[in-house]
């Protein structure tokens, strides 16, 4: 047999949104954005509720409230800005406002003419004593007020008057009885991370192919690179594994068993006699040159990513010095990474559940901090899905406790849920499916199920049309409109998006059959890019970036709207800001190889305009400028000249009289 | 710093569902039922899972197990059935088996040609681990297989063969290693009710109408009235409450505030001189008779359902002995009910938050328990939604501790939110919004609401045309198509539904202005119904309620499916029974005045027929018979004569030869 309930509340806090998996996981946001909270708020009865959002940095001792307000049908809402990068937290509490509910009942009684006179001494007790418990500055006026109101002598109207005081209504605002408050049953949080998190535009490059002709190139050849990526306006130059690269098992050129002498190996094959994941390859130069190349990305306004890859060559010092890190074969040799009947005899995986777990999981921790502490802020991390959750969980946490502003991008290109379940755990980027969606109904489906649902509060995209180990088949042999159009879509329907340089703008289409990769891959040798090729997709880069920076629309993916056009090769989609009002709004075709029109179909509240309103729409990619009118128009893209439309909306404002200008 | 985590588990279990808000409230099943179990279980990189939902009555020491079945996607599923009333328990439990994972392993390298000598040792290691800790009859066969598979010099087809054999296999089923299996984060309940709590037809009446002419009927009198009740084919009879009335404030005919001295007064105002919730009204007659009713019912197979409502009038012996369990006015008198400018002086609430409340709760909870005790099962609560929701939550689980079996119908025409909250926290049906859903869209809306999302985990409709507090709109001046369309909807769309007899069967459709509710209403005054007149719907009630009992498609809610018409008058559904393969087919024409027609286009998935096959439609309504073919036929319903078609599909089988006969 049940105990009566001792702590019972009559208010119902349920449902608060967002919450993901239950509280279990934080959402995410960057600095200087809002939090739009919803909640179900209900109690017994007819009473008034009072409800508020609380919202602290974790750690703080005081919450700061913001007043819920009912939005119908019992759902209430609010909304506040994240101020600082790290943790915060919220929740939602309720109570019933006894003196609001006596109040309305008074207030409905007196229009209906019945006498009031016992409800006013009611009011008159409630009043006093919320009196005896408020803020000393409000104690005295509300004990008077109280007075008056019970008062049968006094005026009848002065009394009633208390009920429309202004100044009454805010001092019991002041001092709300919050005795039998009820507070959802969760504390939910936020890691909050630097704008570069939700805005980035990625630029990976491999620095041993910027030497000149085939000689190894240095961090000192690199730095002549990064004007290069600044220039063509990008946030992150990204850089391959850096370490020291093992000699057994080395890859040839092609992905091959054997390796010539003078084959350069796999970067992603980690540690050799040089070092490990704490040391720089000898042949890129020193510690020194390194720090050199990232102070030169600094001046140049870049971000470098380092990829980290948390396995290693069987030369790695690790190896030697911590064999309990690793699982041994019968035969007492080091166990390689294996895929049945694949043989990974380069890489020898970490045993994550070893005795000295503890350990390792602490030297593996530190080589994000050893990073960390050259400046380095942003890392791509190489298969985190074959490491242990568990592990991913702690080392972000450990890392972003003393590098609070720190970016993780996730390389697990895996299944769905194993894909968000690192990002809620910690990941802040994530490599995506985008390189395999083509059509536009893929594309669609894609980017509702990313910005449309609970996914977006955790997984923030990052969109690559090609990497060293994807060139996707859609791209052997393609010619130049294949590549812009590619591009187009990862830099606008994402706004994290990367490029695998110099590679992509030299349209590199060769791929190596058998593999969904490139012929002759950089992974595996050194490469003599001609940056300045003539067909170079460089300079359509470098619009499409100021593009993106100029326009806050596009710095954000939560309103993404798809626009009906009667041909399936167009994609229609806009993107707007209602801070500052920027729209954009993109018309994509999806042949490679075909000339197509067609008929767009606008959804007029996103875009703005109404049924019959005509307008100039300006092409900020091709510099065209078009008349539109009303919410049907024509748009035709032939991939040979630029597939793709970027419009801004230039609306004729009717001010006064009869003047037409721009907005 | 975060600490390493030192109990972290490699797999991951998420999304168990059904699960209501996190846990926090049960699902409902009757028993008998199944309960179908859904998880996201996955893990880091490429092992082999195996995951069991665990199940128990509450406060069983034992778990069962049903394994899990991956579906696709990391999602996996099991189901059980619930095979007594009570409370009970479910949770998904999931591990890395690592001698499968091994197994697949060496199965992929033989394939591949390669050697596995060193595998087999690995084998032969991890097969010996696993008979340390093996139940011990299967301990000797583990260590000789071991045994067998590490031998380098015994045959090497003996011992691949091993690994598939089914005994070895059975045997390391039997013992999985499970030390470091993941449990789901919650413990999630079930609610088991009997079966009336799924499927049952309620017929309301008014005892003290039953007497001869416009005499007081007594429990004598109404004991007549359950063999009508019962030839009709209902399940539940349900008596508005059979209090001692209050004579305070007496409600008059047609809810007037003066009451004459021979007006009998509304049942909802509880409680005299001679007694109050535990009491019967003096002219309805004693205990013993009511006792005796209820023998009586149980005889025609009808339980009593009784009506309680947690409110007293001023005349309630608990006003007088018990002043602390109602809220005072400065005057000193009892606050009565109000609703401001309404005043409802017949009705004292109780005060569930006064300073008494543990004696007040308990008295309440003993009044379901003293009804318990006179063999009541089934219990109408008025007004639940003006009760604080915690006690209700205590209140109900207190009493199903001693009568598990006992059901309550929330009476909470409110909103939505409150509604379903009532839902969840134990009430095992509800009234609901069906008295005012009329078209067609708004129909197929409420019941996708009801039957296709999270709501059908915990919330049971109960449908009602009628009620003595509501005649709808469209039933003022109706005519009788109208109130058969009702009727039909009510008993086959819900499992649950309920008639306020004999105004319903008898056709009342006089509103009273201004009121949703009939003119001289049967709360306020004595009626005398001519059970015999010959428009009595009660032979078409008859009718459906034998459907409902013959065709088990009929008795659920889950496996309403809705099928195309295009005339948008016409209703058109069907009901199904995986079980036993019966299907119901319903027509409704949903215009009270004008025959309609139009082509159905039926889901022939879930009708079970082709697209080009012939077969037959009986009506079990109507009786008539229709040849139909394929998935589009053609309807045509006169409200008239009969505004619904209740089809069975008779299909025609070949089997063998040539012989063409009905299924």
């Amino acid at each position: 047999m049940p105990d009566q309930p001792d702590d019972w509340r009559r208010v119902v806090v349920s449902r608060v949104r967002p919450e993901v998996e239950a509280g279990r996981f934080p959402i995410k946001r960057v600095v200087g954005e809002s939090v739009e909270v919803v909640a179900d708020v209900f109690l017994d009865g007819h009473d008034v509720l009072r409800a508020v959002l609380l919202h602290r940095p974790l750690g703080a001792s005081r919450w700061s409230e913001v007043a819920l307000e009912p939005q119908g049908n019992d759902r209430w809402q609010a909304s506040f800005v994240v101020g600082s990068i790290g943790r915060h937290e919220y929740t939602v509490e309720a109570w019933v406002d006894d003196l609001a509910s006596w109040r309305s009942g008074v207030l409905r009684k007196v229009e209906a003419g019945e006498s009031v006179e016992i409800d006013l001494q009611v009011g008159a007790d409630l009043l006093r004593e919320r009196g005896e418990a408020a803020e000393s500055r409000d104690r005295e006026a509300l004990r008077f007020a109280a007075g008056v109101l019970g008062d049968a002598d006094s005026d009848l109207q002065e009394r009633l008057a208390l009920l429309r005081d202004p100044v009454l209504r805010a001092q019991l605002d002041r001092n709300p009885d919050r005795r039998r408050a009820e507070r959802y049953a969760r504390t939910l949080q936020i890691v909050v991370d630097p704008p570069l998190a939700r805005c980035s535009a990625w630029y990976e490059f491999f620095p041993r192919s910027t030497g000149p002709g085939n000689r190894h190139g240095t961090f000192r050849d690199a730095v002549a690179m990064l004007d290069y990526v600044a220039d063509a306006g990008f946030d992150i130059v990204y850089l391959p594994p850096i370490h020291p690269i093992g000699r057994s098992h080395r890859k040839g050129p092609n992905n091959t068993l054997e390796a010539g002498p003078d084959d350069p190996g796999s970067p992603w094959a980690i540690g050799a006699a040089e070092g490990g994941h704490k040391s720089v390859h000898p042949e890129l130069g020193t510690l020194q040159d390194f720090d050199a190349f990232v102070s030169s990305a600094d001046e140049s306004g870049l971000e470098v990513a380092l990829d980290i890859a948390l396995q290693c060559s069987p030369d790695h010092p690790y190896v030697h010095e911590h064999p309990e890190w690793f699982r041994k074969r019968p035969d007492g040799s080091i166990q390689y990474a294996e895929n049945p009947p694949k043989k990974y005899q380069d890489i020898c995986p970490f045993d994550f559940e070893c005795d000295s777990r503890a350990a390792l999981w602490d030297e593996l921790a530190s080589i994000f901090e050893f990073w960390c502490e050259r400046g380095i802020r942003v890392f791509r991390v190489d298969n985190p899905h074959t490491k242990p959750f568990a592990f991913w969980e702690w080392c972000i946490a450990r890392v972003k406790a003393l590098y609070p502003a720190t970016i993780f991008l996730s390389e697990a290109f895996t299944r769905p849920k194993v894909m968000y379940r690192l990002a809620k755990l910690g990941f802040s980027q994530s490599y995506t499916y985008f390189s395999w969606r083509r059509h536009r109904q893929e594309l669609v489906d894609y980017m509702e199920e990313l910005t449309r649902t609970e996914v977006a509060e955790f997984f923030r995209p990052n969109f690559w049309p090609t990497t060293p180990d994807i060139l996707p088949d859609d791209l052997w042999g393609a010619g130049r409109g294949a590549f812009v159009t590619r591009l187009v879509l990862a830099a606008l329907l994402s706004a994290n998006y990367g490029i695998y340089g110099p590679a992509f703008e030299l349209l590199d289409n060769t791929g190596r059959p058998g593999s969904g990769e490139h012929l002759d891959n950089e992974k595996y040798q050194i490469k003599d890019w001609d940056l300045d090729r003539q067909d170079s997709l460089r300079p359509t880069m470098r619009k499409l970036n100021r593009i993106r920076r100029e326009h806050p629309a596009l710095q954000r993916n939560d309103t993404l709207r798809f626009h009906d056009c009667d041909n399936p090769s167009l994609l229609c989609f806009s993107k707007e800001d209602p801070e500052s009002g920027d729209v954009v709004l993109v018309v994509v075709n999806l042949d490679y190889h075909h000339r197509h029109s067609g008929w767009i179909d606008l959804d007029p509240e996103t875009i703005g305009v109404d049924e019959t309103e005509s307008y100039q729409v300006h092409d900020l990619l091709g510099h065209e400028r078009f008349s539109w009118c009303g919410r049907r128009n024509y748009v035709e893209l032939d991939p040979q000249v630029m597939p793709a439309h970027v419009f801004l909306i230039r609306r004729f404002v009717r001010r006064e009289q009869d003047f037409d200008y721009f907005a």
